[in-house]
Parts: structure tokens; C-alpha cells; sequence
């Protein structure tokens, strides 16, 4: 043995920057300890559960002792035709089952499809402010992350001109789009995800369609496409990715979908076996109930609930004394510009740390989403419901005016 | 929009190459539907399920109606105690279960391992043949995969010379080591494992210990380290990687847990809770349950069952007409050479092919664990019993009369 000893380190991938929502989320643990009451709206998970006929199935499963072996890497026959009969029911799209893919959460699909579509090295732009997993799922990968700006006014989402400037630096090999996106809760309409789409399909540029939160929506009364707007109602060569966790309020579960692209079937297909295996079996046996009538009408419910809160929280914006908020089409986030505030608190998480030790209410600072102007930014989660909501709002104008 | 159109293409990364098994799979299938009685000794999987406390708590929890949340990335604390608890009844060793991770499946175990322990461009070594999956999953994650042609003569396992050469030709990063391991069942003792540590120690190598079939072994009355010999017995710097999939049967629930070196916690945590989110959450809090005494007795009952099969399968290796075999010391696989059938077969998936269409007994070919030895030999799997073992075994006897 001629070599030398070296000492063992993490990989250099591993050094994922760490969100400043784990400090207010271990801190809401030590003070919950301490017998404070502690209302945590950083959490972007529903509370209800999932649809009562998807409990009682997944209960029926596992009381029938039937052993829960390996199912298809791509996930059970029955659950991918559900599937397809869930976007002739919103969309009117006739997908075929080959093409969806059943994976371990929206997490599973993300990491499946970026393996599938791009290769260390290719860039991939996303809009500033994001769900921070996109940028760093695709940097664990090795691909580059080319974050594109997108403010208020552009309402948080990128624009084919905006991907054209970025695509002139250096080609890009790929686009997330998130409608309606965490945390802006902003979503494109039609018109916008057809630009985007011709502009993708034009430039030769796999467009990543995140629709988790499809269904989780406020439409006015009447409006067009009141769930979202699917990316494969404009072109097939996309990728969907979306999930059980947040209309169906299944997050523990771990299952969600890809729609995928003809190309990519085989690929995602054979990375799966391997990576994966396949997706949780009893949480795949269950989830065929989510697409009755009477699930459906439970997970409405659920949404109404989240459009009962969010009416509460734009009624009061004007007393709760931050500054501008993006206009939370859809999702269950409130993502605000913290204003005049900002001249009494240095940053968002300053902001965020004093009023959880001072009134008790957990928020999550911006600059997890956007490391820029996210620093003056906070994300409330109003999946809480309005009775949560409604006695942070009080908490909050309170520590205003105690500052 | 000055771009020209491109075509979109799956990434080089995903071309990965297709199992034998699929094609012998698919056939299974044709010839099921078509109403054939057909043994499949394919599969690397108990069918006997789960302990039954760990299915009636999982029935009991979705009954509840409880909102099965996200958990903590690293799993829920109880189920990492029990852990903890299950080293100390097994190897007598001190676990801190703030080190233990719960994965999703030993599969995302050891994407966060390779994640957390290498970049893009190390050189990880492993076995030649070995679990194909080790590889492709490297190789998507950018790593250069060393195989280490370990035939009968080491046991088809590495030996600190064989690294050593690996290691002069370029510096390793990392090595796998399985035991028992897949396809050829047999184990490292000891000694063999201390010397491979030590090796790793001494070379800046981490290791990384497949355990994921511990306690699925045959060990002679009161020899020495029955269950396997745990590589934190000897070192923490090591990553070891286990799962519920064999010992206690729980394949389709995709639960598995890493021990971690106290350097790489934060890191797979990070990198856990972007990749993942979680592992499945109901599993979790089922799994609890398998760490009764009435558990563990449930199991090895099981592993009685793959004990008496493995002696009928060895007592009629002569009849079987094959070659050699590896010597199965543990899991479920008998990985023989075809020997003088391959005066008849060109290659183990020919026979395999042949066999399957004219008998009904489908085997696994042996180019998936090893494309260049691999193609004169098949794995038989086990786990199916001694009733299809003994048909199977027949069907062979038959095949080769009639060959």
C-alpha cells in the first residue's frame, strides 16, 4: 500500500446553500418547546389530507396483507389511465397512459426529467424569484442555472424576450415555467405560455411546465382556464410535471407525475429503474380514488377554504403595513415586499427572526427564493387556513406597532 | 426571435443501456396473457410482504384519517432511534441516530450518497459483476465508473490488491462494496472487510457498504457474524446502505435509511430536501413496527423459507447440467456459469430465451451484472420458494434432455 492518507470530504455538489427558513423552523421547534404558541405559516403543505376515499383505500391495501412488491418503474397501469382521464376532465386532452410517468413526488419527476432532458453543462433558466429546488436539483446535476429576473413588472414570470436576451449570451437547453409559481403565486395565462412555448419550440429549448399547483386557483367567475393552463394543450415536446401533494393535499405520500415528451419516454423509463426503482406501490394503489367525483368535490372544498383565506389577507393588505405583494393567482403564498419596514429592519430575515420572538409568527424570508431582491421580500403561506391568518395579521400589526 | 430551430433531443446521460431482463420480462408477460404457466425466477424480491405489525399500523394510520405531511428530510426521529436500536441488537453497536438517514429506498440512498460523497469525474470502483444500478446511476451523476473484474477466484468480491491497481492507474474516490451481494450472494468476512476498510483509510478512498441484504443469510451453526459484518463496525467514515426492501419484504414501499460519516449529515441533509423533499411518509411511521420481536421473527421465518430453498437449489446443482456457481453465502440469487450448455447456446440470453419459450422458467442473463463474463452465465432467483424452485429445476432438467 503506497498511498498516502487523505482526508475524506464532502462533494464540492454537496454544498447546497441552506435555506433561512431551517433557522426559523428550528427556531418555532425551541419555542414551541417552550410552551409558546407559535403560529408557523412557512410551510407550503395543505392540512386537510388527502381525499377520504384515497385514505380508505390505502388503509384497504395495507389491511389485506397483499405483499407490496416492485411495480413498473414508470408506475401502475391503472393509475397512468387515471391520469389521462384526469386531463380529458380539466383540459379536454387526450393523453395517452405510455406518456405519463408516475413518480416519488414532483421531487422524483423533476430529478427524472432534468437527467432525461439535459446534460452536465447545458443551461437552464428559471425566473428570480423560484422554488429554490429547481436551481439546486439542476446544480447537484451539473447543469448551469441561468436565473432570469423577473419583477413585478413582468408579474414574477419570464417573457419570450427576457429568455431571448438570456438565450443570446449562450444558448440555453431548457425553461421551468411554474404557473401558478411558489411564491409569487403568479400564474400565465394562455396567451403568455403559448409566447413562451413558439419561443421554446422555435429555439430549440426543452420547456419544463411545473403545474403542481393546477387546481389550486381563484379564478373570477367565468374566467377562461380556471384551473391552468396545461403546456401540452399548446405542444407535446414539453415536459409536465406536477404532483398529488397540493390539489389533492397528498405531500407526505411522495407521488406525483411527469407528462412526457414521445422522446422521452424510454429514457425517463430506463433512469427510473435505475434511479428510482419505482414510485411508492401502496401510495400508487390509493391514488387511483383521487379522480372520482366525490374526491374531486372534497379537494374543491379544500381550495375553498385557501380562497376564504387569501379574500381575508388582500381585505387587510392595506393594515398590514408592507408594500407591494404579488397578486397570488393561484397557489396558497402570499409573497410581499416588506416596504417601509425595511427602514426598521435591515433584511427580511432580520424582520423575520424579531417577529417570531416577539409576537410568535413564522414567515419565510425571501432571499430562499430570490438571493437578490429577495432580502426584502417575506413569503406568508396562508395553507393555514383563516383562523391562523387572521390572528397573524392581528400579531403582525401589533409588532408594527410596538417596532 | 433570431433562433433557428433545433430538434429537442434526450440527453446523452439518459441513454442508458437496456436490461436483458426487460426483453425476458415482456416475453413473461406475452406468454402469461396468452395463458402459458410460466416461472419467473427473475425477480430480486421477497413475496411474502410485510411483518404484519408493520402493514396493520400502515392500514391504522390511513384509517385515522391523520394528514400524512412532509417529515423532516432525514426521516421521522422515531424511526431513526429504532434504527439505532436495531444496530445495537444486531452488531452491538452505538448508532447515533442523528447520523442514521431514512431514504427512499436503498435507490435514494444511494443517489444522496453519491450525491454527497462524489463529483462529476471521480472514480468510484465497484465489482464486476455487481448490481447494474450502482453504475448507471453513477455514470448519470457524472462519475467514472471503475469495475473491478473480481471472478471466482476472490469471490467475486475486490480484494485490497485488486483496488491498489485501480488506484495506481488514477486515483479512486470511492468504492462500493456489497455483501452479501447481487448476483452472486456471497459475502465478505471480517477480515476481508478490514482489509478493504483499512485500505479505504489508508488511500482516501470512502467507502461505500451495500448492506441492503444483510440478514438474508445462511451461516453455519454458530459461525461468526451471521447477519453480515456491518463496515461501521470497523469504520464511521464509511457510508453504509441498507433498506426494508429484502430482509423485512417491504420492496413497493420504497423505504430505506443510510448510516452517514458525521461529515456528510449536512450535506445529505441539504441535498435530501431538495432531491427529495422527504421519504414517504406513511411507510415511515409504519416502519416503526419492524423492530418487535415479533417482527424480527416473522423475518427470519422468511429467510427460513430462502434457506430451504437455497438447499434444494444446491442439493441439485449436479442435475442441473450447469457450471459452477457462486457460492450464495446470502440474499436470494444463485449466479451460476452454464458450463457445457454453451456448447449449445451461444450466449446465457440465447439460452435464457430458448428456455423460457420452450419450458416457462424465466432466469436473468447474466450480461446485466457483467458484459463481458456475464454473457455465460444467468442468475436464478430464489425468493419465489422452494414449490417453483423445484419445478423450475425440473423444466431445466427436461430443456437440457431435449436440447
Amino acid at each position: 500500500m503506497t498511498s498516502t492518507p487523505h482526508r475524506l470530504q464532502p462533494s464540492r455538489r454537496s454544498d447546497v446553500p441552506p435555506f433561512e427558513v431551517m433557522d426559523v423552523l428550528d427556531r418555532v421547534a425551541v419555542l414551541r418547546a417552550a410552551g409558546r404558541d407559535i403560529i408557523s405559516l412557512c410551510a407550503g403543505e395543505p392540512s386537510g389530507g388527502a381525499p377520504s376515499a384515497v385514505s380508505r383505500a390505502a388503509a384497504a391495501v395495507h389491511a389485506s396483507g397483499q405483499p407490496l412488491t416492485y411495480t413498473s418503474a414508470l408506475g401502475i397501469c391503472p393509475l397512468r389511465e387515471a391520469l389521462a382521464g384526469h386531463y380529458r376532465r380539466w383540459y379536454g386532452l387526450d393523453v395517452d397512459p405510455a406518456r405519463v410517468a408516475i413518480t416519488t413526488g414532483s421531487s422524483g419527476g423533476f430529478l427524472l426529467a432534468f437527467l432525461a432532458a439535459f446534460d452536465a453543462g447545458d443551461r437552464v433558466a428559471l425566473a428570480r424569484p423560484g422554488y429554490p429546488a429547481y436551481r439546486n436539483i439542476l446544480a447537484a446535476l451539473g447543469c448551469e442555472v441561468v436565473e432570469i429576473d423577473c419583477g413585478p413588472d413582468v408579474r414574477f414570470q419570464p417573457t419570450p424576450e427576457l429568455l431571448e436576451a438570456a438565450h443570446r449570451q449562450a444558448p440555453l437547453a431548457g425553461l421551468i415555467v411554474a404557473s401558478p409559481a411558489n411564491p409569487t403565486g403568479t400564474m400565465v395565462d394562455r396567451a403568455e405560455l403559448t409566447a413562451i412555448s413558439q419561443w421554446c419550440a422555435a429555439s430549440g429549448v426543452r420547456l419544463v411546465s411545473d403545474e403542481i399547483y393546477h387546481g389550486v386557483t381563484y379564478p373570477e367567475p367565468g374566467a377562461p382556464d380556471p384551473r391552468g393552463v396545461c403546456a401540452w394543450e399548446l405542444d407535446d415536446s414539453a415536459i409536465v410535471v406536477s404532483s398529488f401533494s397540493k390539489y389533492w393535499g397528498m405531500t407526505g405520500w411522495r407521488l406525483g407525475w411527469l407528462l412526457l415528451p414521445e422522446d422521452l419516454v424510454r429514457p425517463v423509463d430506463a433512469l427510473a429503474g435505475n434511479v428510482a426503482l419505482c414510485p411508492p406501490a401502496p401510495a400508487q394503489y390509493a391514488a387511483v380514488e383521487a379522480f372520482t367525483d366525490e374526491s374531486y368535490a372534497e379537494c374543491d372544498e379544500a381550495v375553498e377554504e385557501f380562497a376564504r383565506t387569501r379574500r381575508l389577507l388582500l381585505d387587510h393588505a392595506p393594515s398590514l403595513g408592507w408594500g407591494t405583494a404579488a397578486p397570488a393567482d393561484g397557489a396558497f403564498y402570499y409573497y410581499a415586499d416588506l416596504g417601509g419596514q425595511l427602514d426598521r429592519w435591515p433584511s427580511s430575515a432580520a424582520y423575520a427572526s424579531d417577529l417570531l420572538d416577539r409576537e410568535g409568527v413564522a414567515l419565510t424570508p425571501g432571499a430562499d427564493f430570490d438571493d437578490r431582491a429577495g432580502t426584502r421580500s417575506v413569503r406568508l403561506s396562508f395553507a393555514a387556513g383563516s383562523a391562523a391568518v387572521g390572528e397573524a395579521i392581528e400579531r403582525i400589526s401589533r409588532f408594527h406597532d410596538q417596532g
